[in-house]
């Protein structure tokens, strides 16, 4: 409580900036752009770049970024994965185990690229296999044991969503789904994949929001620390028997 | 390729029973039981109890489990949990990271108790908070540190779905939220909290579907198996940069 | 026109008996039960009876079948497939194509069910793979021959709904696909799995309503159907040109 | 009956202006422009501006304010909170208890300015709190007692919409839900944050229509309003206990 | 913040109990039945009761009144509003301005009944109009006089929901509208009637959720509670002008 | 069947144009414009000008309208109503009954001017009243005798849809319904005004499409007819009472 | 106004029963069940019985008319339309024009039933054509004629709902489409059915709430009596040019 | 297994090319252009040239065309059906039976348009019967020999989506629907339509996603296919009794 209490922010009247998450969690700051215009941007990038040596800004448009990056010196525009990346990348950390991404089509490439940029900022080491989608699954099969080699897999697809099933019940590993909002018609903008998803037969399959690579990338970064940190952690509780139903033995 | 066209199966007509998912994984055969007959899973559990000493069955209804029961020696059945279980659950292994399972409120249990039995079969630690739902926030702040103890934590909550929120807000560890269908009215059988999660403010939050515990559960066991396997995997290639965006460094 | 004008059907009051439906396309009489009382049932069964030497009821409930079986001589039920059979059902017949009928879990046998007694009514030869979900995709894999001496398959699946799209990526023959309602929170009575077929990468997928094990036998009757009388059919004519675009060659 | 029938308004053809509204609640008349020409809303204002100092026109775009503007002499735009200010805004009444604007995030900020400027006409004090969503719960807890001192609190948020149950269980004064039409994806346009809001566990939460900031301010206002003619108000009748059920005492 | 960590709650397992909030919101306890058993029900009825004078629990089906009011002496139950009641009803406070709670139809009273034991439990004076639905409007106006009595008007309606519309512009108090269940066919179970509230045009509606009797009640009761201690409230802050647009004044 | 089998259909490859219809109902030939290009509209209003006096195109955008005008000899555009005008508008015949349309705001009278300009291409004499909402329904009871006087009565309204409830209350004679896209937030471009319609308390409510003004003025115009060729018809057959239920008399 | 505010209605404490409405519109008194309990609908029966010697109460289930009959001396129930009828139905009035009732199935005859005691009661002839839905079209070509005969149609269809679209297209008259709960899977429960009404491209089509044959008939009576009191209609006034857009002759 | 192990293709990094589709099903290769850069169309479009005679691209706005065009020496747009045909189209083949698309409105003929080159692109000859929407039922009956002349119907049809229900009902071969996104309101985008189609009453009918005109004419080649292949097959195994339930024959 203590420790709640005294966490520090900093008060921009638009915003109100943490400046320890980064430090707890080992991600950079990111910036979500939609709703800030290209001053907001600016001046919430410059006061983080004075604690942070990286800061990222997602979905940044093609717009804000050509108004924002003049501004601020050295920073660089991901088009596909529309980031904004201010500072330097650090090189992947061979010691750390890898994140591998997946996706069905060309077309869900920029999700992907979205997560792709935040996991490079971590120096997790990252896996990618593109276009495998379902309808011809001898391509995934293909690559199999590319996806068995990573810690963490990351899966983007769209239309049917069906991909995160068949590579959910491939590997023994965590499997991150992220429907995308790819197709036309009955796939309601996503919705379609997402439902795939959250009612895949293949047991343990996460979700994140539609499009949402930025999450995935977050929950994997998350997952890929604890392995990191295992070592450190006090031995757990036991459990607390409270209210178990009599059933319970 | 030539490991996955080995994979034994048994076939019973109306089955095909993988007899290696759990060696693979840790975990126990779990039948899923809503839309087979009694007669089925008792026939399922028996072929399944030759080649492994735990095997749950979920989703059970009283009624399922008062005609299974006396057919299968031993079982004993979790009405609160609505799992059947044949054979002995082993006791916590305090070497292993703890996952926690937080509630929101007292009609949100079965699901929280469908995913503890689960993690119990695996010798995972279990930490439980209950009754925490975030209108009353002082009760889970209470609670803070318990839960900084675990590896992973689920949240499980029904109604608006916002403890998952708060919770991703204030832990560093990966969390899995599952909504509920607890609620009425403009709840749609669990749709807004499903909702609610999927759109979450705390990045890196994953979702499963409504009142899958099983899921969750299942999530949670393959990153504490990750936890423990780390040391086993092999270093991960560096990131293929075939079709980086002009933008990336 | 002349011919639709004399089409002979029977006036029962409630209903209008077509009689010449099953003359025109090999199928049998189906009577859709629900919303049908016994008595109509019967009725209509009796008088199909005098035309017809097999008549069907399909999706009748255990407690319609217990009231109808008295008064219709010689019929059965089939549970399985909520089906009344009155009349004797024909040998498959080996000089015509099969069609094959793949479900993803056990749950799914009832649709399966009703669209392989609708097959079986036809003489047609039936072959069927059960319980072959994504999720582990190597049960499929080992039955891909079987399912390629078919001339039509009807893939029957529910939760995420994802087995027709790696089953139509595998096969050249026209492949239907029947969502279940099988699943529950997010599949909303067989809406994802709908959804996800609608949306499937698998060009060439067609589907047909949730549960419809009916229809996609129908479908599928159509297409044998089509293929024996394949020598018969006049040549056709050529294309009409009248509306091309200016871009069409 | 003789009020309403004798309650004046102006005809304009394409519109009949309330003359009576702002004198009866004390609120300004407010043009809603969607759906109106720049012509039309130059009338009504006009009209309106002959009965009335203040004239506000809500949810006017910059090209409608553009258009709009040169003939309106004196009326300035504020951009933010997309409304037209026909005369001059009142300074706060410090005799009169304050209302309370919190908003989730910067992008929230238009629908929250929408309100504060509805407020502001009424002379109402504000109290604003920006960027306090619950991912960051600190943010909020260090706010409290400033929300404590208002007699109403508005809370702005899109997203998962769960900052009004947390707000709304550490307030004992009334809480007015407002969700925005911020995030992506399965947010559904508001949807999602609309839900959440519906469904709160904090009771007593009222909600109102997606970004509908002006409503807010309204329902806000009317509140303000029955504290200050508290006194004015006659002795309540005693309850009607025509039809209580048998159970109640 | 010190205040928040000392709050009390009492623990029970499958519960925690918050003992303080009834003391500050001039609220009974009121315990939600939906999800818990009967035995869950009586335990947290006597420790509630142990501290506090009145106990209500809402939304109890016969069944589970007749389970639990053996156990519960002196309890009685309301079966219009499935209210159980433990401990006095106080007499209704003339000092106190009343709330008003109008019906559209006979169908609505269940959850009319459910706010009017609410208000009871604090001793706020009711006034209840019923039966009258938009498409009879004289009904209505024949009342007007009545409503305008009242300092908080709930107006509970199905079907097509307009009836808060009508009020709302009939009235110049806080009015709060409560969608309920009531209809068939594309109704669905309630969402046309709040989709009509949400959408209202009279400016200052809100709303609750479907069949949300109590959650109104506990709003009213919060405005209610605002006037009576408008005179205890410290002077408001002024307006906090940080990120105001350029066009504000 | 001769008759069907002979309707004449003039055939222009991607078209085939009724030229009965306007003969048969006493209505225009109305083409509608969306999803076709100018040059087919021209092309079709050309052979239906050489059989008719009078063309319209409705739902014809500016752009549209602006290209087709200059090859429409003598056309004009209705720019409120989004109607093309080819030939000369007859004169109100007042010895038909008169048609009222109300709209429920100044945003709704696109869709009315659809509905008039209809109304206007059959001399049916038309009365107009605009904006009376029901948030105001003083506007709406002060023109109760004008609509009275009417036939039939077309109702537009948008946002919460309720002004038909109120009117269909208040008029014995026919009431057709017109749900309008006005709104936002959760009106979902004019499902929750649809709704309202559909499951309005006032009986005998009709309702047509959202936007649909030619659909409500067809609508009038089919009961109109058959008010003026009432004396034609034939004396009606009796009622065929073959399923009556034992219940009936 | 004053007629308004005179209109006369009884008070039953959990009802207010309009006296003057069935004299106004030539229809009977009709109790609508749902929600409402045995004893209320009697008293509700016996108040209306003193002035109306016709009382209908729809809806009513076979427990509700059980309970019911008894206490009504007279009634009968027609089991097929869920109707209890209180007083003797008049003969059918020939010199009235009919209004036909078409249904597509023999499932939809329920709701055909509850329309056509509804128009019984009213003396218009009837006319029904049963189990014509567009799959075989043949039979409804064949009932043309007989359909021409009648001044309005109603058009009750389930499943696709497709009926009314075809015949509103070969109908002068007016036709009112009823959708059905009838249908399985994607029809949810008649929203298939509806949109498909909604959307016809038969212009002039509408449409009432799902299984809502009372308000059809409703409308339908609305016509004839609009037809039968055409002579005393006042003649119209001409319309009112005040908002005429620039583009209008 | 060893063929789907070895199955050819060919790497782009962004993509993976099957090169054996087209060999296999007598399909061309298609590449969908949504969310692919005219750069990455062209360099797909060259690599498939180097296999294949003729290279489709459908779903490509004008935009892309008129970027990609310069870059494929000899391709042509075919505008109406937004497809880059790249290579010579064969002559219809008139020894393989005929594919019929019938459309219910102008509006619909760019989906038929796509349907009919992705079927001129394999030789099967095509007719085309343009708007023969329900509401002229007379309009399709006309054109009923010459759809009968066809082996396998596609019905693409918009608003209502009623057509295939009619031709369904009259034709005895397969028939595939295909909802369009042509309509307004409560058309949501072609759901209405689709939803249609799902619940049709004519047996047998099979679906596919909104707009797919490609999806509808891969099926339709698949079944020609399928009847040209006939000969070919061997013979079909019988039917697997294993799981039969009791009441099977």
């Amino acid at each position: 409580m203590d420790l709640l209490r005294n966490l520090p922010y900093e008060e921009l009247g638009f915003a109100k900036i943490d400046l320890h998450r980064s430090l707890r969690q080992g991600l950079p700051e990111v910036i979500f752009c939609p709703g800030k215009t290209a001053k907001q941007v600016v001046e919430i990038a410059h006061r983080l770049k004075q604690h942070h040596e990286l800061v990222l800004a997602s979905r940044a448009t093609p717009e804000l970024a050509a108004a924002v990056l003049p501004q601020l010196q050295g920073a660089i525009y991901n088009e596909l994965g529309r980031m904004l990346i201010f500072g330097p990348l650090p090189q992947p950390d061979d010691s750390v185990p890898a994140v591998a991404i997946v996706t069905a089509g060309t077309a869900d490439l920029p999700v992907a690229e979205e997560a792709a940029v935040i996991l490079q900022s971590t120096a997790i080491p990252l896996v990618q296999v593109t276009d495998v989608g379902v309808a011809g699954i001898h391509r995934l099969l293909g690559n199999l044991e590319l996806l068995q080699s990573a810690a963490v897999t990351i899966v983007v697809a769209g239309m049917d969503g069906a991909l995160p099933s068949v590579v959910g019940g491939l590997l023994d590993s965590p499997v991150i789904a992220v429907p995308t909002s790819i197709g036309y018609g009955a796939s309601f903008q996503g919705l379609a994949a997402l439902l795939t998803m959250l009612n895949s037969c293949a047991a343990g399959l996460t979700v994140v929001n539609i499009d949402n690579g930025f999450g995935a990338a977050v929950a994997a970064t998350k997952i890929i620390s604890s392995i990191m940190s295992a070592q450190r952690r006090p031995p757990a509780r036991e459990r607390d028997n409270r209210y178990s139903s009599p059933g319970a033995p």
